[in-house]
C-alpha cells in the first residue's frame, strides 16, 4: 500500500482553541438516524414492521428527535412516513425529520410526504466539498451555494403550499463538511440563514457531518469550534454534528465536538450506518453517564435494546462493543478477577454498613467502567474461568452465583483444582465449578467421626434467622468437644451475596499434624453443618492417607457414592437459594 | 441508572498543552500484545498451535515487538515461551517480551522462562492507582513505590544470575496509569529509572495504560504530554501507551497520545483484549496510511489477516469494523453509488491519460476512505444493490463486474427494472442484475429487421484489436442504410473496465416517434453487434406495441425463448472476459 496516495490533514486556522480546556456538561440533543442513515446501509433494508419496532424502541428509550426516512429513495421509505403520521404513532414530544437532496421535485415530494404531521423537521442537504463539486455535481462554489439557497427557498415555498398548520423546523447539512473549505461552509450556511431568517419561533439546525471520517478527531473539534465562533444567529441556530466512524474515532469526534460547541449529535444505536457506521448513540450516552452526566436516555435494559437492534438490522453487535457487547463486563484473567472480587466485597460491606443498596453507592470496582447492574446485566457473566484465571475467579463464581463465600485458604486450594479442569484450554462453566466443589469437599453421611487432639477452625457462612449466636457457638463447641476436637469458630461476614436461608454452609479447616485439610457441610442447622464439615474433612484426610487406617477399597466406593450424593444435595440446596 | 454514582474527570494541570497543534509524523514503534493481553481475554485461550500461527502472522506483517505471554499465569503460557525460544522461531530483528507482576517468585520464574533467548524485554508492572493501592494491594504510596523499585532490583539480579548473554531490555508499567495521580506516576517511574540507570545501551520503556478507559481521550493526551515533559532521561527512555477501549475511544486515545509525545503503542489486531478490547493495531496502522504516513506494516491482504485472527481468537470481526469489516467498502444508497461510480470513472480516465495504474494515482473516490485494492479487497463488494439504490448501483455492477459501460439513458431505464427486483426488501445479487439485463435487452436472432425512417444512436462499448475505426463506422452505416435506418455512432470511452476482447457490446437507442427504445447486441464483429442491437430494440418495440404488428402469441413465446438464449450467450461471453 502506497501511503503517498493519501493526503495529509489540512491546517485548521484556529490557534487559540478553547475546547481542550472545556468539560462536558449537559447532554446534547440526540437525534437517532437509525431509520434513515442506518437503514440505508443494510443489505436488507428494514420492512415497515421492523421500522415500527425500531421507532417504538427509540421513543421508549427517550429519544426526542428521530429521522424517519428518505421519502424519495423508495416507495417503502415514503409509505413508512405516511404510516407513522396517518396512524398517529408519533408522540407529541417527539420531533420526526425527513431528509431530502436540494432538488425541486425531490423537495416537493418529500414535503408532501409530511402532510398531516403536527410537527416535523425538513432536513435539506447538498454536497459542498471541492471533490463533490467537481466530480459529482459539476458546479463551482457559487453554483453550489445557489443549490442550497434555492433549496431553502423551495422548502419555504412548499411549507406554505403543502404543510399549512404544521410546526415545521428546518435543518441544513453541507454534506462532506469535514472535506469542505471552512470559509465556504460558513458562506453557504450564512446564505441559507439569510433566506430562512432564524428567529425565536424559526430556529434552524446546522448539521456538520464527517461524511467520510478522514483525520484525527481533534481536527474535527477545531473545525467545529471555528464554525461556532464564526456563525451568526447564535441564539436561534443549533450546531449539530453527524460523525461517521471510518477511522474508528467517531465517538471521540462527537465528544471533542461537544467540547468545541456542538449542541446536538446524530447517530445510531450500536453504531449502525454506512460502511464503518455512524457514531454509536449507546456508547456516547453511557460515556456521559459514566462520568456523572445523565444522558436523558434509558439504557436500563441494554440487552433488550441490543436484541431489537440486531433483529431490525440483521447485524450482530460485536462481543467487544463498549457497554453492550457480550464480553465487556467479563474478566478472564486471575489478577482482574481477584481485584473485582475485592471490589464487590468492599462495596457490599459498605452497603451493609450504610444500610443502602449497592446501586445507591458510588461505583468503585476495579476493571469495570460501570456497574453491570446499571444496564441490566447480572453479575454472573462478570467473571469467567479459564486457564488464565487465578484463585479469584472460581471464588467469585461460588460467591456471586451460589452465595458461598469461601475462606481464602480454601479459595487458593480450590483454584488449583479448577485450573486443572481448564487444562483442555476451554472455559469452565459455573455449574462445572460448583459440581467440582461439591464432589471434592462435601462428603455427607460421616459426622460420626472422632478426632482426639485435632484442631479445627470453623468458618460459618450465613446467618440463621433469629439465631442466638452465643448459644449457637456454645452448642457447636459442646458437640465438637464430645468428639475430642479443639475448635475455633469464625463468622464469615461475607458480602451482600450471603443470603439468609434455611441452609447454612460451614467450612472446616482441620490441622492434622501441620497439614490443613478442608471439608464443607451444608445443613439447615448450623451445628449439624459444622459436624458435617469436620466429618467431610476427616473423610478426605483418610482418603489421602493423612489419618491412620485410610479407607478400605469398599469404603472408597462408598465415599465416592457419598460424594455424588453430596453434590446432588448441594445442587438441591443451591437451587432453593 | 444513577449517573451521580460516577465521578467526573480530574483536572489535568496542563494549561499550555502543545499536542493539539502537533501533527502525526513517523509511525510509532508498534507492540502487539495479541498473545498476552489479547489471549488473556478469550473464553478459550489459544492453544500452542494457534499461538504459533498468530506469532508467525505478526512477524509476517512486520511487527518487530511482540509480547508473547504471561509465563507465570499457566503452564501453557510458560511452555509457549520455551517453544519459541527452543525451536528458534524468533527472527533476529524481532524483540519478544514477557509480562510479570512485581513479586519475587514470579519475577524469577518469568525470567527463567527466557533462558536461551538472544534478545528479550522483561515487562514489569504493579498497580499504582489510589483504588488499587487501597482495595487490592493494601499499601500506601511509599509501599507501592517500593514494590516497583524492589521489582526492578530483582529484574537486575535475575538478569545476572539467569540470563547471562541475553540482550535484556526492560519495560515498566504503572498499571491503572490513567487513574493514578500524575505526580505519583512520575515519582514511581523516576524511582524505577534511578535503579535501572537508563543509558545508551540500557534503554527503558515506560508504558502507560488506560487500564480501564474512563474519560475523553484529550485528557489522556494531556496526561501523556505532562509525563513527557516531566520525565528525565529523555534520550534513553521510550514513552509507550497501552490504550483500552471501554469508552470506544481507544484509537483516538492512542492517536492524541502520539501527538502528545508517545513513541510506542501497544495493541491487538482488530482490537481484541479484555472487555471492550485493546486499541486496534489495524485501525491505527491504516489510519496513518490513509493520511500519507507509511505505518511500516503490511496490510495488503487484510481479509487473510482477519481470517487468521478470527480463527485464533474465536471472535468474529464486526462487519462495521474500520478497514476490515465486511461492509466498510460497500455502498447501498443511490447517491453514494452514483458518486463512487463517477469517482472510479474519473480515476480510470486519469490513469488512461497518464498511462499508469490506478494504484499509482492519488486516491480520489468519494465515500471511500481508502482504495479497497490497497488492502486486497476487490471492487465487486463496493456497490451492493437494494431498494435504497439509484441508477448508479446497477450501472456500477454492470461496469465493474461485467465490463459493460451502459449509456446514461439506459442506466436510468435499467435502474427502474432492477429496483422492481428489490421489491421484496432484499439485496439484488450481481448475477441477478446481469441476468435481468440480458433477459430484457439482448434479443438474439432478429438482425433481419427493416425500419424505414427510424433513427438510431449506436453506442459502441469496446475496441476491437487493430480495428480501422473509420472503415468500421462506414461498414456499420452501410449495413444500417440498407435496412432504412438513420444512424449516429457514438464511441463509448468507458473506463479502465472496458477490456479488449473478441466480443463487442453495442447499445442501440432507437427513436420511434419520440419513444426511445433500447436494445443491445454482443458479437465478435462490431458490425454484427450493431445489427443485433438494433434488432433487439425492434423486437422489444414490437413486444410493447410501439411498432405495428406486434408479436403474435407464438412469436411471443419464441421471443421469450430467444431472450433466454440471449441470456445464456451473454453469460458465456462474460465468463470469457
Amino acid at each position: 500500500m502506497k501511503a503517498s496516495r493519501y493526503s495529509s490533514p489540512p491546517r485548521i486556522p484556529l490557534d487559540d482553541r478553547s475546547w481542550p480546556d472545556a468539560t462536558l456538561g449537559a447532554p446534547p440533543r440526540w437525534l437517532s438516524t437509525d431509520l434513515r442513515d442506518g437503514n440505508q446501509a443494510l443489505s436488507r433494508p428494514m420492512s415497515p414492521e421492523r421500522k415500527l419496532v425500531m421507532f417504538d424502541l427509540l421513543v421508549g428509550m427517550g429519544y426526542k428527535e428521530i429521522e424517519i426516512g428518505f421519502p424519495t429513495a423508495s416507495r417503502d421509505e415514503h409509505d413508512f412516513v405516511r404510516l407513522l403520521i396517518e396512524r398517529g404513532h408519533i408522540p407529541d414530544d417527539v420531533l420526526v425529520s425527513v431528509l431530502t437532496p436540494a432538488r425541486e421535485e425531490l423537495i416537493e415530494a418529500t414535503m408532501a410526504s409530511l402532510r398531516g404531521a403536527a410537527r416535523a423537521t425538513l432536513h435539506l442537504y447538498n454536497a459542498t466539498s471541492p471533490a463533490a463539486r467537481r466530480l459529482v455535481l459539476g458546479v463551482n462554489r457559487q453554483e453550489c451555494k445557489d443549490l442550497a439557497v434555492h433549496g431553502t427557498h423551495l422548502v419555504m415555498k412548499y411549507a406554505d403550499s403543502l404543510l399549512d398548520g404544521c410546526d415545521l423546523r428546518f435543518q441544513y447539512s453541507p454534506e462532506h463538511f469535514n472535506d469542505t473549505e471552512l470559509d465556504f461552509s460558513l458562506e453557504v450556511c450564512e446564505a441559507v440563514m439569510d433566506v430562512w431568517q432564524p428567529g425565536p419561533d424559526r430556529p434552524i439546525t446546522l448539521n456538520f457531518p464527517t461524511t467520510v471520517e478522514r483525520f484525527t478527531p481533534n481536527l474535527f473539534a477545531d473545525q467545529i469550534e471555528w464554525m461556532d465562533r464564526h456563525l451568526s444567529h447564535r441564539p436561534h441556530r443549533c450546531l449539530s454534528v453527524h460523525p461517521h466512524n471510518d477511522r474508528g474515532t467517531g465517538v471521540a469526534a462527537a465528544e471533542l465536538a461537544m467540547l468545541a460547541g456542538a449542541e446536538r449529535v446524530e447517530g445510531c444505536l450500536f453504531g449502525n450506518g454506512e460502511r464503518a457506521g455512524n457514531v454509536c448513540l449507546v456508547t456516547l450516552g453511557l460515556n456521559l453517564a459514566a462520568q456523572g452526566i445523565d444522558p436523558g436516555i434509558d439504557f436500563g435494559d441494554l440487552d433488550g435494546v441490543r436484541r431489537i437492534v440486531e433483529e431490525c438490522t440483521g447485524i450482530a453487535v460485536s462481543p467487544r462493543h463498549p457497554y453492550g457487547g457480550d464480553l465487556v463486563y467479563t474478566a478472564f484473567s486471575g489478577g482482574h478477577q481477584d481485584a473485582i472480587k475485592k471490589g464487590f466485597d468492599a462495596m457490599a460491606s459498605q452497603a451493609a454498613v450504610a444500610g443502602r443498596d449497592r446501586s445507591e453507592l458510588p461505583w468503585a470496582v476495579p476493571y469495570l467502567l460501570v456497574d453491570p447492574q446499571d444496564v441490566g446485566r447480572t453479575y454472573e457473566a462478570v467473571v469467567r474461568v479459564t486457564s488464565q484465571s487465578g484463585k479469584g475467579g472460581a471464588a467469585y463464581v461460588m460467591s456471586s452465583r451460589y452465595g458461598m463465600n469461601l475462606p481464602r485458604g480454601l479459595q487458593a486450594e480450590f483454584a488449583q483444582l479448577v485450573q486443572s479442569l481448564a487444562d483442555d484450554g476451554g472455559e469452565v462453566a459455573p455449574e462445572r465449578i460448583m459440581e467440582a466443589f461439591a464432589d471434592e469437599y462435601v462428603v455427607p453421611g460421616v459426622p460420626a467421626f472422632e478426632a482426639p487432639g485435632a484442631v479445627a477452625t470453623l468458618h460459618i457462612d450465613g446467618e440463621p434467622d433469629g439465631a442466638d449466636w452465643a448459644a449457637t457457638i456454645a452448642a457447636i463447641r459442646t458437640a465438637m468437644d464430645r468428639r475430642g476436637l479443639v475448635t475455633r469458630v469464625v463468622r464469615l461476614m461475607g458480602g451482600a451475596s450471603v443470603r439468609r436461608g434455611e441452609e447454612i454452609a460451614v467450612y472446616a479447616e482441620c490441622d492434622l499434624d501441620g497439614d490443613a485439610v478442608w471439608g464443607v457441610g451444608i445443613e439447615p442447622d448450623v451445628c449439624a453443618a459444622a459436624l458435617a464439615a469436620v466429618g467431610s474433612a476427616m473423610a478426605r484426610a483418610r482418603r489421602d492417607g493423612l489419618l491412620p487406617g485410610g479407607l478400605p477399597g469398599g469404603a472408597r466406593d462408598d465415599g465416592q457414592r457419598a460424594r455424588r450424593l453430596g453434590a446432588a444435595r448441594l445442587r438441591r440446596v443451591m437451587a432453593k437459594r
